[in-house]
């Protein structure tokens, strides 16, 4: 007897192993048929209407949307009316003071008796003085290599040249292993008297145009200039120094940082029928890099959200729960949107259950990272069959997204995650435009949020 | 007592249950570590070195390779040259003799007094008599439609306007949904007397050009011209019809069908180091259609087959059972090349462990798709975690390939199944080429079938 009964508790622990990691149904089947069909019909509707397809088009017309540039608060203007016309319950825009900065009208990079560098100031760099700087340059792969040479880096362009490693699988981990680079290399440079910096743009795609984004300075060094040159002009930079090592790059930035500007996050809802006090974040950022459109990056995660309301609408589902989009500005160069969110949320004491952030790209959907406890995960991973009729293959934990993350006491935060395999062809550059967004999979992405919504408020967490 | 054991019995029966589904790796931990290794070196790899890309450069240069063609044939021949380079065992080709369909130099479809629509003969079609076939136009859905409007059939140009359903999640189900159109369309229409066939194009994007492919005739009915129309000039040719239900087209299509070409199917292998004769094929088809280069269908999945051979020979793998490269000829209009294989097999009595096919585009990938018994789909999907390592998010039971289904007593065919989101936009036609294949996507399904074809070679099945 004893032997049975170790038997079966051992059963039991196995029994209870497999449930924590894997998929079985919570939900009975007449329930399961029902969310099936709901689920088709979201897909369907967005497969066939590329209602966020379109709406990304209109995003894209209007241009970049960098924090505190004109253009942003037209484009923000553009998608309050769009959701007052989606009929939704409440429309408002959040004020949040932005940084502003601003690239300048010419940025050159050349070098003496040579070619002119395809170039990009980073997001946040002073200028040069008016004659720009005149400098050597050294070539170092990373910060350990900087710090071997840091007795000849005086008066130097600092030229940081180590590609996003191509083998990885996960294209986000290549962005992470070389974005040291470009957000710190101003910084590391100047602590040895480096007077600017060129940074390798961080991309999988071989050509010449560069990748800007954000870079940091702090206060005890003195700021220097910096700026991300194509793939192709820095493996030719590259050879350059290996034919010359004492050729001299003149650079020439004129961006420049303006007082902090007013802006807003968007927000809209639809009230819950049963739960209105319980709200599901559907969200993205807002804002753009200032070349291209940002039509990936995040205009696709906006679009789609606006689009799981107005499937909602369309679709006739009236959710229990509360499902509100938020359109945080300024992730890119400050998080100042998300931050405002949170503290919003902290104020007024919301209930938030989950929010869902999309800002990976407008790709084919893979599947949802989710930071949650466990037993939450177990409930949200039973509903996979559900949400495979818009092609999400796993729900796994993970991280979510740098917005929502300000949202403290949410139960789950979910990050969407397409395909990102040609991400990092275009992020942050003039090649992330409207035509390089697929509408199916853009359309993917738009059902597989509002399913997964839409399962939450029915469900609960 | 009773109950306790009936309990013991219902958990067992439920344990069985899990098992037959899901994953539970069969491999110890030492193995699994092994293997992650060599999964990791293999997507490593394929994702810096780009060799299958690099193929599908060059194999897309020498142009399309339609059965029978002599660009077929010097394609070939290009083939088994860069196989012997790779220092392969053995590379040999084995002579199909293959259909020999020509398209005509001017095809035309002119609506009289109106605009030229962009047409594409589709494959196999007669040509229609040298002052072409002039007649009204009768627009339908679909064969059922057809059959009540038979009595007006008689003399005219039938237009089958169905387009695929955009609103699957599958593309190649919505293919499926329309493509009944395209082969058997001919066929139906002559029953009642018409003259021609025109069919809307079977994509998912919305621009003019024309997709074609294979269609059929029977002896015992006339054969009449059959010719593709672009998405939009269907769109163009439905409106007129609205407008002029009396207009007339005149039609001129000059292609033709010559005497069967000699072929072949190109072979290379390397030989298993302990059980020789134990096979594992991977493969694809070589020929393509007229239009295009054939670069996803299926240039991208016979430069993955042969990238499978570079790899192991790259990274020192010397496998146990033998991995065999079969690049079939004529899949689009025949299938003889893999009727041909087959044969070949059985003749010689060869054991087939298992094939694996790649004719589902270049994109990035999602799983496998598998044709065996209960027990082996257990084993192989336990091997799920090393899969991972190219991107691979699933393991089921479904349909393999075309060409390797002639593969008799096979213990598992499997069909490599990528994203196919953005197939059908390209499939067939003048579109499907080079430039609209992504690098990273192409090379993640070279190495996610080096990885399975490594697996079984080590496992066996």
């Amino acid at each position: 007897m004893k032997n049975i009964l170790h038997l079966q508790l051992l059963q039991v622990s196995f029994l209870s192993f497999l449930f924590s990691g894997l998929l079985f149904s919570q939900l009975d089947s007449s329930k399961l048929n029902h969310y099936n069909l709901v689920a088709d019909q979201i897909t369907k509707k967005a497969l066939t209407e590329k209602a966020g397809y379109n709406l990304l088009g209109e995003l894209c017309e209007i241009g970049p949307r960098l924090s505190g540039s004109e253009n942003s608060l037209r484009a923000i203007s553009w998608a309050g009316d769009k959701l007052e016309k989606f009929g939704i319950d409440k429309v408002m825009f959040q004020p949040v003071m932005v940084p502003h900065w601003e690239r300048g009208e010419a940025e050159t990079a050349e070098i003496i008796n040579g070619k002119y560098l395809n170039i990009l100031s980073l997001g946040g760099s002073i200028a040069t003085p008016e004659n720009g700087i005149t400098a050597n340059v050294i070539e170092v792969k990373n910060f350990s290599e900087l710090e071997k040479r840091k007795n000849e880096v005086k008066g130097k362009i600092i030229f940081f040249s180590r590609p996003l490693d191509e083998s990885l699988l996960n294209t986000f981990t290549g962005y992470g292993g070389a974005v040291d680079q470009r957000f710190y290399g101003a910084v590391e440079a100047s602590k040895y008297g480096a007077v600017a910096v060129l940074v390798r743009s961080i991309t999988t795609k071989h050509d010449n145009v560069p990748h800007t984004g954000v870079m940091g300075y702090v206060d005890s060094l003195p700021k220097i200039p910096a700026a991300a040159i194509g793939y192709l002009d820095s493996d030719y930079l590259h050879n350059a120094l290996i034919d010359d090592p004492n050729l001299l790059i003149k650079l020439n930035l004129n961006c420049k940082t303006l007082p902090d500007a007013k802006s807003y996050n968007v927000i809209a809802e639809i009230t819950g029928t049963e739960y209105p006090d319980e709200i599901i974040v559907v969200g993205a950022h807002f804002d753009s890099w200032d070349v291209g459109n940002g039509a990936h990056d995040d205009g696709a995660g906006c679009v789609q959200s606006m689009e799981v309301l107005h499937l909602f609408k369309e679709l006739g589902l009236k959710p229990r729960r509360t499902i509100r989009c938020v359109l945080f500005i300024n992730e890119e160069n400050g998080s100042r949107g998300g931050k405002e969110y949170g503290k919003f949320v902290e104020t007024k004491n919301e209930n938030h259950l989950a929010a869902i952030e999309s800002d990976r790209g407008g790709f084919t959907p893979l599947g949802f990272d989710i930071d949650t406890d466990s037993s939450t995960l177990i409930k949200i991973k039973s509903w996979l069959p559900v949400l495979e009729k818009s092609g999400i293959n796993w729900i796994k934990k993970g991280g979510s997204g740098v917005d929502v993350q300000y949202i403290k006491n949410t139960k789950a935060k979910l990050g969407y995650v397409p395909d990102a395999q040609r991400y990092m062809d275009v992020h942050h550059s003039a090649n992330d435009t409207f035509d390089s967004v697929h509408p199916r999979e853009l359309e993917l992405g738009s059902a597989s949020i509002a399913i997964m919504a839409y399962l939450i408020s029915e469900e609960g967490l």
